[in-house]
């Protein structure tokens, strides 16, 4: 069994760039956590003291605390200042800017819709931009139940694939006068989604490697397994199954945006073992 | 065979409008054909003296110049009026908001992309109104071969089908950064569309009346094509051939934006005696 990575895969810019403001900032907390990979969090506590707090009441004025890259919500962000808290931003500035387009839209009066997972804390955080007028949705069917007013914008979460996101204004264009459309979702995203999709459609088995809360790791998965029937989505070494390789001649491997290189390297061995 | 007229066809309000407006102007000049149907440009001249005329030179100082519904081009106007006419303007109130919409967003600095056939005097007229980066297509491969720049802004000929004009919009939003999405279709085209697309899927002949080159005819013709074999598009009763009305048990009409009601009750009368 040949065992292939997809041409593009693992850390984009903003998480590399926030890990790195991490490991210069030792001693510090990250106010949530900083990436989706509970393993790559463990390894800046053990190697920088970089530590997680969930809680805003455990940052004392001095603290050094690391904003995470979905960034976070805006009155979260002012408490820290009022608290005279080191703020030290890692938000991805990809996120940033779907922050300030959605904040601005707000202000000039629009209403936002927004492209993705009311849940997912990078959406928390951007609809906290925005005042009364956000719409958080998924699926068309949600936007057919809003009577949204004339003046309307829409922007997505950074790691949601175009084809939904075109779904959503298409429906928004035929049903209203004007829309102004932001394309927010990040590149690195795409060229991950594009590697995965070569990738999958010769595989016979694909794994999917990121953590399970990981937006843009199960987007991976989700195109995977759409055309290589035997796909999986695993954050460790010890999810792998022997048998998922059976009688397969290419496994393939893609990586969600939050997965360090040294945990692909330990799944490669561990495939390698099952051959 | 049963004869069913769609639920909606023919003259729409901006049609409608512009013949009153003809109509209460005897002895004025068309500048260009008013609608697109030349019967109906007979009537007005044989009954009001409605004239056509295609050349700006044609009008002197004094005359009455009646503007056609789908508009002319900027300079055109601003030469009427140099001259000294009296300008009646019939141009469709949703035709004058595409003008409007254009110019403003190149005034702007947006990139206008249109939405429509380039040689039609709406397309014509829209595009004057736009500085040098106006950019007419119909197709995504049009699309493909334009460098834009960052600000783009799209409207679409009023006559156009939406499911087309999301194409377009959809290759745009993947592909840059913000779009200005302007729904610029007028409603009565999608009244008709759907009242076309309802009965052409249960007739066995369809017959769509409507100026050969009437953009709005020329589309539900499209939409009867696909759902009814044996659709016609005609102008005329002269064109009505028995032989497509052989063994039909339901026969749908459906009428342009253009076509006046005397033009469907002819029709209907001489389908009547194919039976």
């Amino acid at each position: 069994m040949k065992i292939e990575l997809a041409e593009s895969y693992g850390f984009c810019f903003g998480v590399k760039r926030a890990i790195k403001i991490a490991e210069d900032n030792q001693n510090s907390s990250t106010f949530g956590a900083l990436i989706h990979n509970s393993k790559e969090i463990s390894r800046l506590k053990n190697d920088f003291n970089v530590t997680l707090s969930e809680d805003l009441s455990d940052f004392k004025k001095g603290d050094k605390a690391v904003v995470r890259t979905h960034g976070i919500v805006k009155e979260d962000l002012a408490s820290l200042y009022r608290q005279e808290v080191d703020v030290i931003d890692a938000t991805c500035p990809y996120v940033t800017k779907l922050q300030k387009i959605s904040e601005s839209m707000s202000e000039e009066g629009y209403d936002v819709v927004i492209f993705g997972d009311e849940e997912h804390p990078e959406i928390r955080g951007v609809k906290s931009y925005v005042g009364d007028r956000a719409f958080v949705v998924l699926k068309v069917e949600e936007l057919e139940r809003i009577a949204l007013q004339d003046k309307i914008a829409i922007v997505a979460q950074t790691t949601r694939k175009v084809e939904e996101y075109q779904k959503l204004t298409s429906y928004l264009i035929e049903n209203y006068k004007e829309v102004r459309v932001f394309n927010t979702i990040c590149n690195a995203t795409f060229e991950n989604q594009n590697a995965v999709r070569n990738l999958a459609s010769r595989a016979d088995v694909m794994i999917i490697i990121g953590g399970k809360n990981s937006s843009n790791t199960k987007q991976l998965h989700s195109i995977a397994e759409n055309l290589c029937e035997k796909s999986y989505h695993i954050e460790d070494t010890e999810e792998i199954k022997k048998e998922w390789f059976k009688n397969a001649t290419l496994c393939g491997i893609g990586a969600g945006a939050s997965t360090p290189d040294w945990v692909i390297q330990e799944v490669i061995e561990v495939i390698e073992k099952q051959k």
